[in-house]
């Protein structure tokens, strides 16, 4: 099993693919399953500190300790800013987080989630339950398959579409690309919403501006906002949001998660301030996005 | 020397001191200087990735490519927030890094950095010169020697006492502890602002909370922001910002760092919005700072 071998003397030790020089590492426990599916190399361990933690490909996916982080806030940021969310696609986000998350929401009658790697799902079932035990929900349908074959077959159809992938090397490549937004957006219907997982800005600038440059070409608002966590390369993660409609106002959500409501009682990351403080970013990532040269 | 050891097969790997259980790991290029000072060990390293990096105790305390993010968030927030900041004192801070961001400011007459270590000032004038050069600035004083017998000896006399310590393990622990902030608290002078490093949400809620508690029983305005830098532990660090006067508003700051000004010309992560957004806590932590429990 090749993704062992970046175990040594009680360590996990992250393979850098998209961030030379650097590299996190978690002191593990105990090996719960080294694999390789049709589609990449799959580790889960216990960590010392970050509970059950899914490895692809040598790079950190999910820890049971910090994926609130991630999940709550490509799924609510995304949700809020939908008057009335309905039906809903995951792509990729084998685990289930991201439909955990979904299924907070009292609207949502639908939720498919199509992830291409099916281990992916059964590691998520035996050692991510807080995760996986959304897949019990009645309203959720899993279709092992890629998602712009889904998409292509379903068109005009979702509220909202959630691309959970995995970084831009490998199977999760053409999620970045223009081809697969354009399918997205043919899939959503009037008012529809897209979240994609969007990489770092400590780390990918070069590819997040002409990502968000080519989204512009296809929808007519497009944003970018961030969350922080962990044990993601730099500490941090970023998100694309793109709607149908013009008068989508990411920053200014169309539904306010309110204090002390029941569903901000299951949210631990998620609130309505910080939902509005993600789209403020540092100067250096403001001027690069808005195709300003530094000082 | 000890901390060489922590360089392994062309990586530096973090010692996990207040983070058990993971690790941040840079590759090196070339080791610049190893020694011992009369207070901690001292490392500097060119990084393949990050610049030429300073660890002390076997924790990275500063990158070329990163620091900013802290030194002028660290520094600004308290700035901004003060109408009129003449005088200066940073305790701690040997790279000189604060020092820069404070001369910034046109109002500024005085700065005073208060080193214990004065190693530290030395390999950062050798190794950091983008941070050490401020040193050189007319307005600039030295003082080898403890922050807190230096405020002792200038009571009434700050307007910005900014604290950017180390962690508070080893010689920076007193740093963290209610009776230097009563220290500062007299230091200042009317309308005075203090900003003291402040560890990390994800790590040390247990630490921040009490912190924080005992600030408030000395100064009538406490708030708490936070940074993103990937090089700091889980990659984010906090901040303390207390205030003398009851009127002072951290979180919506006195001055206010226009876009296309001259200073924010200078400035690469803060602006006026980012300054906002950075009082703005995940749930989680905003539940434990305000002392509700998690449902």
């Amino acid at each position: 099993m090749a993704m062992l071998s970046r175990i040594e003397n009680g360590w996990f030790k992250e393979r850098p693919t998209l961030w030379p020089g650097q590299a996190m590492s978690l002191e593990v426990d105990t090996v719960l399953y080294a694999g390789k599916s049709e589609f990449q190399d799959v580790l889960v361990f216990k960590s010392a500190a970050y509970g059950n933690v899914l490895v692809l490909d040598g790079v950190i996916q999910v820890t049971e300790r910090d994926e609130f982080a991630y999940q709550e806030m490509i799924t609510h940021l995304a949700m809020f800013s939908h008057p009335n969310p309905q039906r809903i696609l995951v792509v990729g986000g084998g685990d289930g987080g991201v439909v955990r998350e979904v299924l907070k929401h009292d609207s949502v009658q639908e939720v498919y989630l199509c992830e291409i790697d099916e281990t992916v799902i059964d590691v998520a079932k035996q050692f991510l339950p807080s995760m996986a035990s959304s897949y019990k929900d009645p309203r959720v349908s899993i279709k092992i398959m890629d998602g712009a074959q889904f998409m292509s077959e379903n068109q005009d159809f979702f509220d909202v579409i959630i691309t959970d992938s995995s970084d831009p090397v490998g199977p999760a490549d053409v999620l970045f690309k223009p081809p697969y937004f354009e399918k997205m957006n043919s899939a959503l219907r009037q008012g529809g919403i897209i979240c994609s997982q969007g990489e770092c800005i400590w780390l990918h600038l070069d590819l997040i501006r002409p990502l968000l440059e080519s989204c512009r070409l296809i929808f007519p608002s497009v944003s970018y906002a961030y969350t922080t966590i962990p044990t993601y390369p730099s500490g941090q993660i970023g998100f694309v949001l793109c709607g149908k409609s013009a008068d989508t106002s990411f920053s200014n959500p169309h539904r306010v998660c309110e204090p002390g409501s029941a569903i901000q009682k299951k949210l631990r990351y998620y609130n309505h301030d910080i939902h509005k403080a993600a789209f403020v970013l540092p100067e250096f990532a403001r001027r690069a996005i808005a195709g300003e040269k530094e000082e």
